[in-house]
């Protein structure tokens, strides 16, 4: 990957989630969005854990690039003993989502560079290299996954999304809306639909902001407006993000995206899923292995913690669902376009990419 | 139907949406919903305007029953020349919702009774016994729909519904809704689920609280879950409310009835309406002669007046969708569960109750 460009990187997109900028690390806080555009510097461990922990960032990559960072900026405040600091960084930061695969993934690869440093000035240098290098290895996987699936588009091509996959939860280009957004710069697509994303609005308050700063015109809708929009034509490629793909290409991913890929088949409209190759995991055979998170009710009833429903109310709140393979007609991932069989594709995908350290923790 | 018992009709439901009270007109504010539970009285035809316009009573049937009710009101208060006054009433009532069928056919009824009295005396009872009489029939209806619809569900069945159609939306027990509290106090479901119904959240509002009244247990649940919920085995059967049945039995209702629809044929569910027969539309041939109503993007931008979404974007409102006769299981109506070819049964359940005077103006 072309680590040579990587003091580029925070250049490429109209606003940067996580920036290294004057020997500090920026983050953009997006708990405050859209209201607010705050950065706010993550000058030690704590903060950086404080911040993964409170989703002040989210989106798998996103947190990993960020965590990437913060053990150059601990190799950094460190005199001596950078090596047993930063491991013990590694360690309080990857507890911060035990279930992120990018976050321990990202968190070995820098630890390793600093491990086989020959001093503490080398160990800084080599954790704010791999950190960068990750970071910019995000941005090319993301720049030809946008390239590879707007290919896929036919012109005036009608899109819908869900939930929030810009750069927002890379920290490079994104994934399905990095798709939309060379999409429409390419001018294949007459329309952008986001949905809003209940119960907690990636798609009003992230997908929405993150679109407004590319110049991508688009018209929010709710969950329940997806299948008449797609009978009256409104609608002629569904393009979401993902959580995890099984090895057969079943994908779980934000409580939606399977309403819209068997509404979608209703209707022949193609659904496309648009994933690094870090979110294909070989080790789950397939989407009946995949748990589904139940999360707080109060999302769904008290957002904010105003009341929305009537008081005393209980809601069931499944966070992600699975598509089943079948409903997929392509998986878009950096290794190229994945399509049925999915077993074989997925494999190779990964076998391709293993050679570069971007290899899933079992 | 039977008029002899009208006077008890206001008892029948754990609370009145809209009620005839020693003498006056009260009406359960829905606005107000379910933070507070106020009745304001209705002394005017222009305070029963003024809550029909804001939606301080929702629901074709309700709105037809409080207008009729107004009538009385506006009868009792005028020392002489009723007719004249209660027919200028019926002009300034009829206008305030152009397009809802029921808010006309029960002034005319009103006006009709009102006209053939032969002095004021007996015009001032004329128009509250035919008001009684329209809010008895409705009780009637909706009773046996609810008979009729809690029958086709076969044991330990787990429904979901969408939106508002419970005694607040016809002033009597509720189509859809009054069928799933049949349904629960005759011991045939397991589970009931509600759609929180974005963008207005009738579900979340008004279906959670009808249902709390009632006591049946139940979950509220977002619209992007419905399908992962079907696929799981937590739905077993979906009961909607109608806007307009076409005369093929394409079914307008709420955003999001059609989604609901292609997910239950998608999991092999039955998907059922509940209207009364005053909701088929014989005069409209079919789903594409019915005009889908797009309502103001702040709906689902910022309801409330405070901003969801990133503020400057833009959103698609489109607030009813259409769903093919061929998804619908059956339509139950007072005069019995319709089923395919809805052509024939439409038309016979409308003649059928045409000599009760229940007759759609064209």
């Amino acid at each position: 990957m072309a680590r040579a460009t990587a003091a580029a990187s925070t250049t490429r997109e109209p606003y940067d989630p996580v920036a290294w900028r004057d020997g500090r690390l920026w983050l953009l806080d997006q708990t405050l969005l859209p209201a607010e555009t705050r950065y706010i510097p993550l000058d030690s461990v704590e903060a950086a854990a404080e911040a993964i922990t409170t989703m002040r960032v989210r989106g798998a990559p996103a947190i990993g690039v960020t965590a990437a960072y913060t053990l150059a900026v601990v190799a950094a405040s460190t005199r001596s003993g950078v090596g047993a600091a930063v491991e013990e960084a590694a360690m309080l930061l990857g507890a911060t989502r035990p279930t992120a695969v990018n976050l321990r993934w990202a968190l070995n690869r820098v630890a390793a560079r600093v491990a086989a440093a020959g001093s503490d000035e080398e160990a800084r240098a080599a954790a704010l290299d791999e950190a960068r290098a990750i970071h910019e290895e995000q941005h090319d996987a993301d720049a030809r996954m946008a390239e590879l699936g707007a290919a896929l588009f036919p012109p005036a091509t009608r899109v819908l999304t869900l939930c929030n996959t810009g750069p927002l939860a890379t920290a490079g280009g994104g994934t399905a809306l990095g798709v939309i957004v060379q999409g429409w710069r390419s001018g294949r697509l007459a329309e952008v639909l986001a949905c809003e994303t209940r119960p907690r609005l990636q798609g009003a308050r992230l997908t929405a902001w993150e679109l407004q700063q590319h110049d991508v015109p688009f018209r929010l809708v709710v969950e329940g407006a997806a299948a008449s929009l797609m009978a009256a034509g409104r609608v002629t490629a569904v393009v979401t993000g993902a959580d995890r793909v099984a090895a057969n290409g079943d994908t779980a991913n934000k409580i939606g995206t399977y309403m819209l890929a068997v509404l979608a088949r209703h209707h022949g409209v193609p659904f496309y899923i648009v994933a690094p190759v870090s979110t294909l995991d070989p080790h789950t055979p397939d989407g009946a292995s995949i748990p589904i998170e139940e999360r707080d009710e109060d999302e769904v009833l008290r957002p904010g913690g105003a009341d929305l429903a009537a008081p005393g109310a209980r809601a069931l709140n499944p966070a992600f669902d699975v598509t089943p393979a079948e409903l997929i007609e392509a998986i878009v991932t950096e290794q190229g376009v994945l399509r049925a069989p999915y077993g074989p594709s997925i494999a190779a995908a990964v076998a391709a990419s293993s050679p570069q350290g971007i290899e899933v923790p079992s």
